[in-house]
């Protein structure tokens, strides 16, 4: 039983140290900037995108959840989600998280802090592009969306650049219950302007499927390259960007244990509410 | 790095053996019948649920997937699923994977059969319980239901007993391209009636918010202790049987590659088509 279990945790650690690897190779990512043509990594490993907790359920008021920061990185380098009370916005980049609050001040998250909504994954580009032709958010996602293999699959997806302008925003936390739906409490969110903005948006493309579980559609939240800044994307102004998608291939779901969330009611239909909150109302 | 490659062998190997061993514990369950009271099992290993395929997208036509039966073993001994082209009925249990074609014969399924949608998971019991007042399916359900901790988990669960009558049905193997959505092909399914029905129902519980990926609510299907017959199930007669309730941790989700996946438009709601043809127009 004993050699058994130093096995288990010799490829746990033989993991983590790809895991890491794959990481400082992000880093380089400022080095492709001048690349123009899709590039096809066939011999990458198969990647997946973990998410706990359920977006409906989080625009109606489960603001709390049990996830540890110090756990999320076990399942990724990269990805979004929001801290427990939304106090502000969450942003994995290179195994790192930040949090970003409604002072706008950007900073490393304790592994100690807990997550109600969060999904991330490793991070390898599939296909790396330049866009030189984005005039604001709109142009910038029709784009990226024609760069998409097919629309029904999960795509973790960095865009970089130097940007003429970011628009963001955070939340404030909330503090008492019953916490009011998220939808009700736009007009308390803190709007940041950046301009210029050097920095990363990190997201995700979601396909139809995962309607009212995650997001669907393009997704971003944004890291200046001081790590400074960031927030949730509301819109950008820009010249030119290097973007780079990696498609993932499976997908695993964990929920919270909270009582809150036990007795939450799916059948609501909440997907208007979560296209008000993705916009922002501005 | 051959020494690594050997390691990762090794912990397969020992994964295979521990679900080996938990096929032999799930074919006492007979030994079970008698008890009356919950029993939680605290120490038991974190459950996950494997799907392969999208119901949406299922049972609108994307009969075909890529998924081979041999493959399927590798993520559960438990679960149910349709083989490609609808080729009747496929039902999982301990670890063996059975088909009920339309002309109402149930025999073990091919490894190299491939099935479009398929859920699977590795069965433990946490809740035993026999129920002696079950008069039809409804009563059958609404009973579940009450057993099931909180309704946003996802659930495995077997109904083994002597029912006084079990009706299932499977669909005959579409043809030719483009094939009709599933809600136009309800008046070719076939049904069968068995009375009285020794044996087993297979199936899970879905929680509201995989509405669309899966089938919400409670879904069955049947296997006859001789493994002679099955099928979905559509209504049951009984007297006691026993419900044995495994909860389910987390879930992983994998989509076909084919082309008509990658095209499917998902933005149509079928939700209502699911629930047509889960009480199969009878």
């Amino acid at each position: 039983m004993k050699i058994k279990l130093t096995l288990c945790l010799c490829v746990m650690l033989f993991s983590a140290g790809s895991l890491s690897a794959q990481s400082r190779a992000n880093s380089k990512y400022a080095q492709n900037t001048n690349r123009r043509k899709i590039r096809k990594n066939f011999m990458k490993k198969p990647a997946s995108l973990f998410q706990y907790g359920i977006a409906d359920a989080f625009v109606n008021g489960i603001y709390e959840g049990q996830l540890l920061v110090g756990e999320l990185k076990k399942h990724g380098n990269f990805g979004v989600g929001a801290p427990n009370l939304i106090d502000g916005e969450l942003t994995m980049m290179d195994g790192k998280v930040y949090q970003t609050n409604a002072k706008g001040e950007t900073f490393e998250a304790p592994d100690t802090l807990k997550s109600p909504l969060v999904f991330v994954s490793a991070f390898k580009a599939d296909t790396v592009r330049t866009l030189t032709d984005v005039v604001n958010i709109h142009t910038l996602f029709d784009r990226i969306e024609q760069l998409l293999p097919d629309k029904n699959r999960i795509y973790a997806i960095r865009i970089t650049g130097n940007f003429a302008a970011m628009k963001t925003r955070a939340f404030s936390p909330v503090i008492q219950k019953p916490f009011k739906p998220l939808s009700q409490l736009l007009d308390q969110q803190h709007v940041f302007n950046f301009e210029p903005a050097n920095g990363a948006m990190i997201g995700f493309y979601m396909p139809g499927y995962l309607s009212g579980i995650n997001i669907v559609g393009l997704h971003f939240h944004y890291l200046s390259t001081d790590f400074k800044h960031g927030g949730h994307v509301l819109e950008v102004k820009s010249a030119q960007v290097t973007v780079e998608i990696a498609e993932i291939d499976s997908y695993h779901l964990s929920v919270p244990n909270t009582l809150d969330f036990k007795k939450y009611n799916f059948n609501r239909g909440n997907s208007q509410d979560l296209n008000v909150i993705e916009k922002g109302k501005n």
